[in-house]
Parts: C-alpha cells; structure tokens; sequence
C-alpha cells in the first residue's frame, strides 16, 4: 500500500461541553497541525497517490473554513463537541467529498482511504481513518 | 476509526544481554519519549476516544513505575531483556490493565486497541500494538 | 555561558485589532508550544542552572494564569494585541517576576538572562530574550 | 504486533515527467528523511525484532546505492518517474531483497513486513507497506 | 530583544567542488527546510516584529527564485560552492535588501537583524545572521 | 556570522547527587540528542564553516567515549554531578581540543567559536557556549 501525507494548519477558537473537559469548558482555542494522508494499493499513470499540488490546495480549502474562526458560531457544529477527534473527522469526511468530487483530478478516485492527523501540542493528537 | 494519542518520557538504566548487543551489554541508560495511542471505532457521548486528562494521568503513573531506575534491578524482568520493544509492550498491557481497571473512565472500556511507541533517540523507536 | 530550556504549551482564544491581522481579527485561538530558557556564566553548588523542576513549575504556574482562557477579557491586556511576540515576553517577564521572588531557588538569583519562545504553528514562532 | 524504526537519510538530483509535476519537471533535488519499518508479531530469542545495527547498517547500503547521484542518469529507473512514493517503494523492496538473503540475521527471515517513509520536507512525506 | 521566524523550504539540485565534498562533487539535490527570523528591540505600533504575512510572502518570493532550479545554472552562483551556510547567506542577504525596498513594510525598516537557518536533513543546519 | 550544526546522540547511566535532583538521584539513565554547532565570521576557501563529515566524525568519536556506560564509574567525572548542562560543557570543550588539535583540519583553527546542546527528552534540554 502507497501513501501521501501533506501538511497544514488551522488557528480556531471553541469551548466543549461536558464536566470530562474541566478548564476546556471555558472559551479558548488551538492551533491543529493537520496532516492528511492519501492511500492506494498502485500509483497512477504518473507514478503518483495523488498529485500533492491538488492535495495541498484541497486541504487548505477545507481548511480555510475553519480558520480564525470560532467554531461555537459554525452552524455546521451546533451541538455537538467540537473535539480534536471529531475535527479530525470533519476534515477527513470534507476532504472525501471532494475527491469523489474531482476535485483532487480524475485519477483520485481510485484512493482506497485516507487518514486525517491533528496535532493540538507536542504532547497530544488525534486523528480519523476512513475508506473512500 | 478514530485515535487520540498522548506522549511522556521516562529515563532509565539498564543493559542487555547477548553478543546482538554489542556495547550496549554494558550498564547504559536511555530516555523513552512514549507515545499511548486509544483506538475505538466510534467517539463516546462527549464525542471523545478517552479522557485526555485521564489518559495523561495513567500514563505518567505506568512510566513513573519504571522512571529514574535500574530495570536491572526490577524482579518483574528477571531474566528478560528490556529491550525498547518489550518496553512498548510493558507499557502497553499496563495501560489495557488499567482501562479494563477502570482508571481512564466507564467508557474507556470501549476501547478497541492501544498501540504505544518508545523513541529511544531520534533515529530509532520501537512500537506494540494490541487490542482491548 | 550555559542554558537550560524546558518546554510546556497552552491553548488560548484571542483577537488581533488591526488591518494587517487579516482574518486574525476575527475571534480565534492558537496552541503556543513554549520554550523557556534559563541562562548563567557558572554552574551553581550542584552543578546545575536551575532546579529543572522548580523551572517547569513555575512554567506551568505561569501558563496556568492564561490556559483555556480569551485573552480578550483579561483586565492585564486590556488596550494591547496579544501577538505571539508579546505574549512571549508576558512569559518571561512573569518568569523573571518569579525568579527575582525566590520561587526558582536562592540560587536561581544568579541567573543572567531569560528567553522565551512560543511556537504557534510548524512554520511560525516568536521570542523575547531579556536580561536578568 | 511489534515493530522497530530506523532513520536515515539520502540527498538526490531528479526531475520528473508530466504536466501533473509542474516545475518539478526541471532537474531538482531533494533530501529524503527515510524511516524505514521492521514489524513482526512477536520477538526472537533476544527479545527484539530485528538487530538495530545491522538495519542501521542495511538501510544506509541500501540509500548507498541512491545517495549523492542525480536519479535520471541511474539505468535502474529508465522511463519511471522517480516520485516520493515511488522511491518509497524502490528502498522497501531492496531492503526485503536483504532480509530474505539473510543480511539482517537468520532471525530476520521470521519479519512480518516492512514499510518505508521518505520525508521530502516538513510538510510532505509518502510511504510504501508491504510484507515479507 | 524580540525575534519572529517564519519557515518554508525549497528543492535543488547542485554540486560541490573540492575533495573536501567527497561524494558530494557529483550532481545531486537537497530539500533545504528554511526558516528566516527577524530581529527588532521594541514591537511596532501594532504589537508586533513584522507582519507575518508579508514576511512569509516575501520568504516565499525569494525561495521560488531557487525552487526546483539546478544552482549549478545560476549565473550568480557562477563560480563559488553552494554549500548550505553560502546560501543561507543569499537568503539573508535577499530578503534583507527586500527589507530596504520596503516590501515587508514601512515599519519593517527597523528590524535590526536577520538570521537565517536552512536544515539539509534531520542531523545537519547551517545559518548566517546578519545586521540590518 | 556562519555557523553549521551536526546532532548524534548517545546512550549514559548516571546518577546524581543532591536533594534537588529527587529520583534522579537513584541510579538511571538518558539518551542526549546532542546537537554541536561551529561559528565563523567568514567562510573557508572551499566555502564553509568546516568540513561536516570531519565534524561528525569528531563529534561522534567524542561521544563514543562516553556511549553506553555509566558515567558514575568514569573517573574524568569523580565527585561532580553529570547534569545535562555539565555535560553540554564535557562535549564542547572536548570538541575545541580536537578543532587546536587539528583534527577538524586546518581551516577549522579559524572557527571563533562552538555551541553543544544536549537534548535530555522532548522536553528538557541544555547547552554550553564557548569561544575558540
């Protein structure tokens, strides 16, 4: 199995509700170092998992919103906790809907999976794994 | 599936045993720098893996077992060689204890796996898996 | 001349007033990884720079007065943007306020310098160096 | 199930062919930050994986035969592009060519598999798995 | 003093002259991951060293005159080694004249230093810092 | 000003003295990733600081001295403690012998000056700084 993994990051403010996260409860934010991976079992016609210039782009989208934001305002997550494993979801799922979309070009939509990594410190990340 | 990891470190001495090992059948130390990863298949009902705080909490107690001694001297590895990799796994099946104990919270035990890795320096780390 | 560094981080939301922020002005946050570095010409009696335990408590004492907190409704900066830049120097003006208290040791006293750094993201960070 | 790490690294000249590769079709470099991964499901009679010396040893031939040349000129890939992912692949493979011929110990023959990472810079990496 | 570094990197292709370079007289490539930090004694009007935006632009501007590029077809490398430390020098030195030329804005022209570090792999760096 | 960083790394038993050092004064153990940077105002004739296989090479063997032992046994080390900072010293003025000695080569008696950092965990570390 091949594998691509690119990197950014996102910059957002929220709270989480329940008495498991403690000070979490209160306002605060995060920078998410979010790394992306793109697997198959063959590398295309170029040689490639997916052309890392669409992969980039595509993750900053997804990325872009969310960024400097708070995410306690994003309709999209009314009601739910905005934790570091539910984000790594979202980003995951956002970026399937854009491969099976196209827009990561034609030969994407033979990937097999991908996994999304946040990274909240140096000391914790979570991360999301699924098949497309 | 879903992941949350936490790291710590440990510093401790020990030596190995047979010609595999070269100088380091001498008595040497090493710090671990130790990733726990909690796997499960969905988020809880705070829509987390785990406790992060727990989590952290039950991995610096495993490590603080082992932190700033001689594993020569340790009766739990009479006989073994405490290499980096059977570390991993002592780390890991005490932290399995542990969650099956109770000690990272009622819904931990929906825990599917843990995998723990120990970075002995920033060329080399070893890793177990398991499940729960 | 001799240092000794330890790291620790805090989650913080915040807002940047000016037109260079961007999208910076709206309501955020960011994860600071941050590096305190203590310096002196000599070693004291044990050998040491600091009592690396006292200097990561003190470390987290002062993050603790800011983790999981809008900077935006703190009294202390009130007027100010709180850029990465300056809350570096919040840090290590706090540390220095400690040192100078006595709450690194008495022979902490003799330390000639304080650096701080706080890394916002993979591809962005800032410092305060300052004297002692 | 176990695994144990090894990291190296090579520096290249290449260019590649295609559209998709944009000014990476010129004639380049790169330095590949290589970590290459030995697992199996449970240890050998010394308690590890995998001799970490003779891996350290094997994987530097292996990056050996790759470093400091400029890859189009190499007849080992006449007519392939020589991506990340792909070089992936080229060092997983040779290592297994080793291990199955015994440069890793007689024990070795007993790995489950292996997968190689090549970091081309801090914000993109890909990776080849296989087994053995 | 206040310092902010911004980070990015750049792929060439170049080689060494002397039996210093050993291997490295042949064409090969590097990935230098770059960071550049300016320096400054007081923040600006705005709270800060300089805006980040611009000096990543700016960063980016200057490596894209070397990306994916072979140095040895750079007539203003015309007859000198491009070993790390040099170029970390025309790195320096480029965006210290985009400093004077006012592109990293007016209030950038009291910077007082830039430093500027390019990583070849994970085990070597070399910097140049200069004045401004 | 140019400097060039080479990192090794190497594997000690210790143990220290003092009620500040806790359980570091049981026996244990560290690994320091040990990162050893060489200054100059001016580059060489071949365009660099030094020659970098020579400084790691010089590096290396400074450090095998002390691999895999326990440094309490040392007697170059008989009655002080061997902390981080310490032993930052114990590599950089090792270092600045072999660079008077020649064995950094001729051009290396121009260096003005060296900084060793000893990395003890993810995160700890300390340096010493020294001019030649």
């Amino acid at each position: 199995m091949f594998a691509v993994t690119v990197r950014d990051h996102v910059l957002v403010a929220h709270s989480l509700r329940g008495e498991v996260f403690g000070p979490a409860q209160r306002l605060h934010g995060a920078t998410y170092v979010v790394d992306a991976t793109f697997r198959r079992a063959a590398l295309d016609a170029d040689g490639i998992v997916v052309d890392i210039g669409l992969a980039t782009r595509e993750l900053g989208a997804v990325l872009a919103d969310l960024n400097h934001r708070n995410l306690d305002d994003d309709p999209a997550f009314a009601g739910v906790n905005t934790s570091t494993e539910f984000l790594a979801r979202v980003v995951a799922d956002r970026l399937a809907d854009r491969v099976s979309g196209g827009a990561l070009g034609d030969g994407a939509r033979d990937l097999a999976g991908i996994t999304v990594v946040l990274h909240e410190s140096h000391v914790a990340w979570a991360s999301y794994e699924r098949p497309l």
